[in-house]
């Protein structure tokens, strides 16, 4: 027992020191909120204690089947109830959770679920031929040695009966048949080890072969409350599910959601008619969009669209920087838009562009330009900063000097699975870099001048192809802009930029 | 390099792992909000941008003078800015803060000095003489080997010049001067393991000696998250600080406000006035109090009083049980008071009797009933509740079996201060045990039947002080109420009630 004559010789001990993970949030709002809506997915509403008896069934029927330690779960699925309860159930079975991108051809996922030696794959119903032909590609390439994963089949009512049978033909196990094999009062262990790996995702490359980023259960418990922190999100807050929760296991806020025992509005298909119900119908204050998404929304037909808004909606984007002539439009419509930035490596954004009180009264032209900076590093994350490449000194508060973004802290993936020049490159000198290339402002709030490979180089100037869409975008005509670099018998390289019309929009 | 060929095979690294401090949260803020106002104290108004040089060049001085880790820095203040800078530029230098109440007496203020060898006393300027008084007894008592702490006084525009001059000849460096020693630009050292003390706050015990909680920089990061998303309490909220600084490390928010990058409203006394006014001028959204304050902010006289509130102030209440009158009266003046429970064992509150939507159509009665209890655990703890004494195992959920309240997890202290005896008993079975009684209710809310010193035995049957106490402040005069057990022939014990009446009310 501890004798603490000394001020710092008070070891831990199992009263005082728990790993940190977001896992006991769920066990939170079950205990304080058991008949509260957790999850509602079309005629589907659960609660917090159905929600943790799912999750503890679920980690149970894994447990049963020998996954725990070690162990990849992979799920191929879109923002259904499945999903949101492998963020708790794959854990809770102490095994890791690889959300795969619905969008991926089936070469691309036999690679992940190959590279990742996913023990199970829980795949949405419709995604299950894409799921097999991958199966398939990864049995071929086998020469014999192929140990087929347990295959889970998640239906709903949206989808064909015929498939599901399809399936279950296949050998697949239907998800709820899945879960009654488990206990509802599972006694789930929680890591003895906060460091411990909670999920595993893969970003795209576009030269090599896709990266596997290794998150852990500190670094989700960290950004669960920091993005909530960021964002203004408070208990009970109703988000809706319009970011895929296999990007980035959305950034979080699964398990943020638990911690606020908020309510999750599940959504199949991400449409503008489909986002403005769910705002009416379920009061939904929060929700992370894609610009791309936000364009569907401010150009939505008036018969798709309810406003004006019932109440304030938060909205959080990241990706590409929004055009501002979008992050105007929005905030016209009354939705409150919060801009934020990272990679699948940061947890998701780990920088927010932190509205100023005193931004309030310019112009609004001028807000949109300010609101489309990357801005300063979240409340979880420890350094930020952009550094010179060469001598890896920071770069002036200038708004003008190119550098590179790095980050550093507790909101930074353990690594990248099986790859260790990938780590070796990306952990240099003790930052993780991003790869983009930015500028710091004079109020230190940070912008990115362009992701490294978009820059195009115009008769030896740096063009930025980001500033030249923001032009584009000014033009009334224009719903989506994107610009790259043509080779250029005289220049090298010039902008080139491809344009969707907005509909009746004059091509002449 | 990190390998990673197992998904559990990738180690930390300086790009990935940092300890986990509050201490961060300065330096962003000062980075994302300079010119916010940080603080306000009278006249005195600080930016994000000074307190942040402040603290630096705090640090800075302390580290001139070899004070740094393993020592401790004792302050002796009521809720002026130097208590604040102290909660960052003590543990900036390394060192542990030791805020020493302001209400004890010379000879416990001489025992807390000792036992914690403080190297460094602060003392404000109105409590000079008594830490003076307190050090001339610890001198007394060392028989020649007196080793004088150094000693800071710190001064403001309320206090009388002529204490400040007396203090200086008595060898005291005065705290501005004392910051003018160190570096504004100073690179602090943030801690290299989180499980680092950062503070130290004695319980005063009733039988036995003070006990020494001491409290690490990771239980103060998870505190700080957590106690501002249990509160709603959202970036650039403005804090009163009605609750000590020196109670608890102010239940952490000092932290708190610097992550969500606020403004602290500084109080030297505390007035239902001073508290009303600061409402209206600072825009005050949230205030901590004792249950004592609520009473005096409830029976304020009219002159005293800004009503209808201008906006809605959030305060939270701990300590005592507040009688349900006061947190009635409360919410009829237009408060939305927040009940949290905890012990400075367990960084302040960790518990919180988290209100749910559909209490609102409830009679206010049945509201304040179910608001005065304990509630549920914070976000931040990861294990509460109510055991049998004897069994250990947890008491039924049926609001009658009383049990010991035990917590578990990341904000339980390190434990006390050279007292292995205590900290024995304190973590006996894996559980900190609080010593207090309570049951746990069919909604899984706990409530405290008393401390188990205030249960009085009465004929064989456990009488609660607090059941007393709440039927007695139901009484329009009665202002306060206290119950204790007094012997009695027949029965044992039997209650005996103390009460103050309030102004003008008939005693007859």
């Amino acid at each position: 027992m501890a004798v603490g004559n000394d001020i710092d010789d008070l070891p831990k001990n199992a009263a005082n020191y728990t790993a940190l993970t977001p896992l006991w949030f769920l066990e939170r709002a079950a205990t304080v909120h058991p008949s509260r809506a957790s999850l509602v997915h079309g005629s589907v509403r659960y609660t917090w204690h159905q929600t943790y008896q799912r999750c503890r069934r679920f980690a149970s029927a894994l447990s049963r089947l020998s996954v725990g330690l070690g162990t990849t779960v992979a799920v191929i699925a879109p923002n259904v109830p499945a999903i949101y309860e492998a963020h708790f159930g794959v854990p809770m079975a102490g095994a890791v959770l690889n959300s795969v991108n619905i969008r991926l051809n089936a070469q691309t996922i036999a690679f992940l679920l190959g590279h990742s030696s996913s023990a199970v794959v829980m795949v949405d119903q419709e995604y299950f031929s894409l799921a097999e032909e991958a199966l398939k590609i990864i049995e071929e390439k086998s020469k014999g040695n192929f140990k087929p994963p347990i295959l889970i089949v998640i239906g709903d009512e949206s989808c064909d009966p015929n498939v599901l049978e399809y399936a279950l033909g296949r050998g697949a196990i239907e998800y709820e048949k899945f879960l009654e094999t488990g206990d509802p009062e599972f006694a789930w262990k929680p890591p003895q080890d906060e460091w411990q790996s909670i999920a595993l995702g893969y970003t795209s490359g576009t030269t090599a072969s896709p990266k596997g980023v290794v998150l852990s259960h500190r670094g989700a418990y960290v950004m669960s409350m920091s993005g909530a922190l960021i964002w203004g999100m408070n208990e009970g807050a109703v988000y809706l599910w319009t970011l895929p929760m296999f990007h980035c296991n959305g950034w979080c806020y699964p398990w943020s959601l638990a911690a606020l025992c908020g309510t999750n509005i599940c959504l199949r298909q991400v449409t503008a008619k489909a986002v403005y119900s769910a705002i009416a119908k379920y009061g939904v204050t929060h929700f992370c969009a894609a610009p791309v998404v936000l364009n569907t929304i401010v150009n939505a037909s008036p018969e798709d669209t309810i406003l004006p808004l019932p109440h304030v909606v938060n909205v959080m984007t990241a990706g590409a920087a929004p055009p501002q002539s979008v992050l105007f439009a929005m905030s016209q419509k009354g939705f409150r838009v919060t801009h934020t930035y990272g990679l699948s490596e940061t947890y998701g954004p780990s920088t927010v562009c932190a509205w100023k009180p005193e931004w309030n009264s310019l112009p609004p032209e001028t807000q949109a330009r300010l609101n489309a900076r990357q801005g300063v590093r979240y409340i979880g994350l420890e350094f930020l900063d952009v550094i010179d490449t060469r001598t890896k000194k920071p770069v002036p508060a200038d708004g003008k000097t190119i550098g590179e973004i790095v980050f550093g802290g507790n909101s930074v993936m353990k690594g990248y699975l099986k790859n260790p020049k990938a780590n070796e490159e990306a952990f240099a000198d003790g930052w993780f870099h991003s790869g983009d290339l930015g500028v710091k402002h004079p109020d230190n709030y940070i912008e990115i001048k362009d992701r490294s490979k978009d820059i195009i180089i115009s008769g030896g100037e740096n063009i930025s192809s980001l500033e030249v869409e923001n032009l584009l975008y000014l033009h009334p005509a224009v719903l989506e802009a994107s610009v790259v670099a043509r080779p250029d018998e005289r220049w090298g390289e010039s902008p080139c930029a491809f344009i969707t019309l907005k509909q009746g929009a004059d091509k002449g």
